[in-house]
């Protein structure tokens, strides 16, 4: 413990005047922030090991708060757990107001309520996030700060985080080259008779070994379009997909790679090659100032004209933090198309997907992660886009 | 697919009787179950691979829903998202009623409010798990159901899971044993020079390895009682304590050991010594019908009349698909004692742990897990309970 620097005044880790703008153009004065993703990125990347998995204990949960005061950066708390107490020590924090609390959702909230009592100013409107606040911290915020409007800031934060710094960028290319070397592991050590779950299992392993969190994988073998992980066993000349996300000090690199127990025939090397093409095709108009509905039309284009149109699919969406963030550049039930027809920034980070679900042959997809730059995007993690020989 | 398996009626993998009296006793006609434990459980062990770590996706989150109606487990219905239609095809699901909804916390509750309004007979009190809905999706079913009172619902939830299946018994002793075998392996790696974040890292390889997710990790190394992961470097000498949670199928194993880089003189062999002898007395009470005070009892008698009394401390608390859950033996915030007045039951698995934080030579800990039987206790885990040489 050194306590010299644990009482230090440190900076805010982020863009305070960005979040203040964000924040007045929605009238919010006081963040109360309780998703790990964006505590974490308020936190300037700390992640407590909660962070991983936990959030049932005891008869409630852990739940991780930030409290930030618009305009006053220095103001901002931290409320975490008991265990915290050992990351306080070691000065990992930059708020000098770092509490914790009892591991219960309502316990964390109560601190909140307290803290934010006794800021200084007019306190009228709470923003939160509604889909990361429980109810019950919810219900006490309510009965707590009684004269407070609370309404959900999800979107605030979400732009917030839109453009990544030099350092996430890096981050991110760190987990999408990981991810794609896991794969490209895991495809070594495929062979006939193996199960899917057991080619997960060895996925899992390759990327916790590289240091990466395990978040998801799907895969197919042969011509089944099942891309859940099951007892099918591999069979020689199956075509694999793996489509998996793992991230890298919370940030996640999310790709499909496509691996053949055997050698690809000319009608298999030709559909990857048609998927490759709309995938490059995507690429061409990223760059600053191009416009989200760019990508769609030139991918259109070449969908619209290919033989394969009728089981082809392209979808496009920002990645960071979590996956399917800011630029939403898609329209539908979950993300309005909000990024759709607004230039792209440098340090934008999109994921870009091409999905075959070939009747025939099986399920051929290819997905890329690439970083919008002043004059293109940069891809991370394009390692073994074509057919990997398995086994 | 095999659709005459999916089509079949199942019956449920939990006791529906039991749940329906728990469920009476508060008046509840209707369950909506949202956190991945109780889901788990109420679906006989499914776990769909966000389970993990994932639910923020999007503008929102990944929000997996039970909805059980007392009396009626034929009308149980599960609200996933589009990715489990590979599961579905896969007839994982025991209820008929299986549908996908975006990924969203207001879908799902969308989604679970027309089922529920389409449920034969009156629904006049809803259960929920007010730490684990978000507000949003609270919201939305407060509206969509407004004749209906909504309460929650966890106690009933955790005191159907108290009692575990052989079944669960195997898993967590899966758990246990792969946990400390994990540590064992964890200290073999270590080395003067190394980090305890490096330590940390094998632990989580181990335990992935072997099938387990890792959780978390406390660590200890030296005299200094800082227990989080840091760049702190182990030295010859060293004690290190290790308590980490890994889980399999979702059941936790949770247990400390300790290890040494060397041999440990008298006065270490003499305090590991005296902690596992309340470890031990701490067992002595634990069978069917014993109360979870005549652990504490039996524990505070030797506790007390320790020269190390300033600086140890017992705890138990059960264990199960988290960490914390009933018997709920201790009295404190977080957890009311319930069950600290009533018999224990065979099938309970209860976590006993002792600390000593020992002002001069570190800090020394045991935990160990044990399952109750008719007749005593049998532990989990038990191996490597001394000093493990390290190195």
């Amino acid at each position: 413990m050194n306590k010299a620097q644990h009482d230090a005044v440190k900076a805010a880790p982020f863009d305070t005047a960005r979040l203040d703008a964000l924040l007045d153009d929605e009238g919010v004065d006081v963040l109360v922030v309780t998703s790990k993703h964006n505590v974490q990125y308020l936190l300037g990347g700390y992640r407590f090991f909660f962070f991983e998995h936990m959030d049932a204990m005891g008869v409630s949960r852990y739940l991780p708060v930030v409290v930030y005061q618009k305009g006053r950066p220095d103001n901002t708390a931290y409320i975490g757990s008991e265990l915290e107490d050992y990351e306080k020590e070691l000065g990992k924090f930059w708020p000098r107001v770092i509490e914790t609390a009892v591991s219960t959702s309502t316990g964390a909230a109560q601190s909140a309520i307290e803290y934010i009592k006794g800021l200084p100013g007019p306190v009228r409107k709470v923003g939160v996030e509604a889909p990361f606040l429980p109810w019950d911290a919810a219900q006490a915020l309510r009965d707590g700060l009684s004269q407070c409007r609370i309404v959900d800031a999800g979107f605030p934060l979400e732009r917030l985080r839109a453009c990544k710094t030099q350092a996430e960028l890096t981050q991110l290319r760190e987990a999408s080259e990981r991810v794609v070397a896991s794969m490209l592991a895991a495809f070594d050590g495929c062979a006939p008779g193996q199960t899917k779950t057991e080619v997960v299992d060895r996925l899992r392993r390759e990327e916790v070994g590289r240091g990466l969190t395990f978040d998801y994988c799907l895969i197919t073998a042969g011509t089944n379009l099942n891309r859940a992980p099951s007892g099918q066993r591999l069979e020689a000349g199956d075509i694999i997909s793996l489509d998996s996300g793992g991230s890298y000090q919370g940030y996640l690199g999310d790709l499909c790679r496509m691996g053949i127990l055997g050698e690809p025939d000319a009608e298999l090397a030709d559909l990857l090659g048609a998927v490759d093409e709309i995938q490059q095709r995507a690429r061409r108009p990223i760059r600053r100032g191009a416009t989200g509905s760019e990508i769609f039309a030139a991918v259109h284009e070449l969908v619209d004209a290919s033989p394969h149109r009728a089981y082809l699919d392209f979808m496009a969406h920002g990645i960071g933090l979590i996956s399917h963030e800011a630029p939403r550049l898609i329209d539908n039930e979950s993300y309005n198309g909000y990024d759709g027809a607004r230039p792209l920034e440098t340090g934008m980070v999109i994921s870009i997907e091409t999905t075959m679900k070939h009747p025939g042959r099986g399920f051929i997809k290819l997905e890329d992660t690439v970083a919008v730059t002043d004059t293109g995007c940069e891809g991370f993690g394009d390692q073994g886009r074509g057919w990997n020989r398995a086994g």
